[in-house]
């Protein structure tokens, strides 16, 4: 499907340098692309090779464009404008509208008949699917869950009882939206099961990536605000609030009832604690533990970087008898300067 | 569905504080609540709430009662109490017995009358079904595999060849019980698979959460005992045993081999080496590397919480040349001190 | 399904010392075994046990075989001899070729006739399902996907559009290979989805666990070589390359464009950052994050074991002043040996 350059210009508000009527039929890497592929510079690493790259033209922005062997089309936001044109050069497959005769569907469930229900899914009674959804094969739309309009199921995603998801939100394979909380009240040394009566209320343009887990509330519910991007294999449980327009690396837990602010950065592996604040526009780097509130915006860390395993055990070694490394200095500087301790509080 | 507080109150053994005619109909908070909804207070930090609470009436103990503005249900464990009744008013949606149309079931499986056997599942050759066990839609019971009675596999859970469960567990969608082990051979720079011919016992009142993954054992079982509570994503490798009553948070990895005692509490995250002996009422906290066995009870930490990254940065750098510092620090108590190294085995 | 010694050891390369018509079923543990099964020995610490073993016969090596009191196998490498020796004795259930009547197959799908594709399973558009193929229940293999011959999907597999699947790989249930990778870009404080237009291509002789995952490249593929070993709930992302015959434990979260070598073993909750190069014949142990590339092979680490939670607290609160320790120490050393500092670089 070949769209002109001189519609792409025009679409996406670029400054098109070359000529209009060169067509490009898909997206490409600088090195690899061909005079059909169109190619983005969003990185300033990557700069050197525009001038030997075969694109039929470049995604760049202007400080990039003197260095283009080919044609350039001139932005602001490359990744943004290259991510928009690349949703129209490789648009999803399409899915006609109605539903797979194998798919299973409750008396009372409601279907707009626009939308697309695929093989071997499950819609339950009072669930509602919204105009032009995508619910892909193997599905479950569980009782009186509601999906929006245009909300893209895209494979064996499992949308639990009174689960609303809303507009535009896109679910990846093996994610699992309201599954019951980890909600269990001790007694006489065994755990009694506490209903988990609340539900889960996803946002408009949110991502969650696959085998991702959403628990639903233990009474109110947990919400995921609208354009909230979650990566795989994250743990989101009960009663958990993440803000709008936060992004969630890989295997990120977040306990329950925590509250992660607007803007968010989370990067991989991190741990978050229960019952916590963490505030609008707070980065945390990966493998981080989260253990108290983060009022403040800012960039948090907590992770130490490896080392070859000698050196690393000799590390820990030391670390671990970094207390007597402490009384020690003491006893140096009270025996050499004597008088009283010069850190009050040191132990 | 309402129910009376004074029902309530003989049936679970609460001295009720209002009119035993009042019906409650649901749970709710303490702050959202209306007079057909039921509280709870466990926590002493949601007390004060109680003054302006307009439910219906509220589970709590003793040392509470007097504050509460509404009828209370008085009795030792609130939190238990509570589970209990929430239980009651919230019940999970009826499902009729029998196998639905859609279910594929082999000549050889036996499912008792009263099961549920929803939309879409398979049970394997050989499988047996007890009483009452609710088997949601897409749902895998593989060949020999056994379900006790009262089981309940909400929806699109796997239960791999063999495996059994226990009467009452329940088990939360996504997760696959008795995939292969993580078992191979080297061999000339090559991984030789081993056959896992073991399986996965897992007992009575169990509770494993959405895409948690059980491994099979490679030629003993991989066990998981009575009441144990296993969060999301969690994974347990091959022969692995936990204990009775324990429960781990969500994304914890326990390694092959690995025996966990009874009453243990694992915080989020934790990772346990392959072989190694956690005992009974163990606690290990989030975020922790646990790499050598634990014979005695206690709480146990490994993480180090998150600091501004700048001020991270530089702990990381000066944690980097500890070992220096210990030398200097040596180094410096011998020119001060004279005479032999004040810490004999420091190096 | 009994075979003979003198089979074993002509088929398998070994020393028989023993009876060959003894006739072997099954494999067990040397302490469980009976005069039908075969144990092994790879591991000296089990050596004890070879004198009271009742199996019908064991896997060893030569240093091991004076002490086994029943019949032996000696081989150079018993663990592997042994995995080969068990496959034969407990081989998968059979399958038969051809397709379940509940399978739902498109009309432009090629399926092998000695192919096996299990109920309520679905072959997309333009999907091969080489020869011998098995495909378990209720698995997806997508539009244009290609499963190579002998390929093994357990049960409840996703195999996303165009993904590549090599030979003799096998799939455990739940993992999902082809969901969208995590890429976005930011524009005006959201997020735009880039379209991820690459596919996944996994080697011959993969191992894939349960519920782990492997996204589609952004543009290019992500690559999983051959002989790769992949355990549960592992996160490899987009662009990411993993050498062959590499081993990584469960929970292991590699980020985008990261290329990992050959040979390598990764401990598990291992997190790697994105764009490194990780060289081939790295070890790295469980627990570790990875921020900087890996040149050269070696074994590395990163996590320090755990203590007792009022241990570990005083150890943390002393790393936290560490800087003030350093200076002290700086301080003192100048006061007691004066003239510059001792370590030039060190603030």
């Amino acid at each position: 499907m070949g769209v002109s350059l001189g519609e792409l210009a025009v679409r996406f508000g670029c400054e098109l340098r070359g000529d209009p009527e060169t067509q490009v039929d898909r997206v490409d890497t600088l090195a690899n692309a061909d005079s059909r592929s169109l190619a983005f510079v969003a990185n300033p690493r990557y700069r050197q090779q525009l001038a030997s790259t075969k694109a039929g033209a470049v995604v760049l922005d202007a400080a990039s464009a003197a260095d283009c062997a080919t044609a350039a089309l001139v932005c602001g936001n490359p990744h943004a404008t290259y991510a928009r044109i690349a949703a129209v050069l490789h648009p999803p497959p399409p899915a006609p509208a109605g539903v797979h005769s194998t798919a299973v569907i409750a008396a009372g469930a409601r279907i707009d008949p626009s939308a697309h229900v695929g093989a071997l899914s499950v819609i339950g009674e009072g669930a509602v699917v919204g105009p032009r959804v995508f619910v892909g094969p193997q599905c479950l739309v569980d009782e009186g869950a509601m999906l929006a309009e245009d909300v893209r199921l895209t494979a064996r995603v499992t949308i639990c009882r009174r689960v609303q998801v809303g507009a535009r939100t896109i679910v990846q394979p093996g994610a699992v939206i309201g599954g019951d909380g980890f909600g269990f009240a001790p007694e006489g040394g065994r755990w009694i099961k506490v209903p988990q009566t609340g539900t889960v209320r996803v946002g408009p343009d949110v991502e969650i990536g696959a085998n991702t887990t959403i628990d639903r509330g233990a009474i109110e519910d947990t919400v995921i605000e609208e354009g909230v991007k979650l990566d795989n294999l994250i743990m989101i449980a009960h009663n958990v609030r993440v803000g709008a327009h936060s992004a969630l690396a890989a295997c990120v837990g977040v306990s329950g009832s925590t509250t992660i602010g607007r803007r968010c950065m989370i990067g991989g592996q991190v741990g978050i604690g229960g019952h916590l604040a963490i505030g609008d526009d707070v980065i945390i780097t990966g493998c981080t533990m989260v253990s108290h509130s983060i009022p403040r915006p800012g960039v948090y860390s907590g992770g130490i970087p490896l080392e070859e395993a000698h050196v690393w055990r000799r590390l820990v070694a030391r670390f671990k008898r970094i207390d007597s490394l402490a009384t020690r200095l003491k006893a140096l500087e009270r025996h050499t300067l004597g008088g009283p301790d010069q850190e009050e509080d040191d132990d």
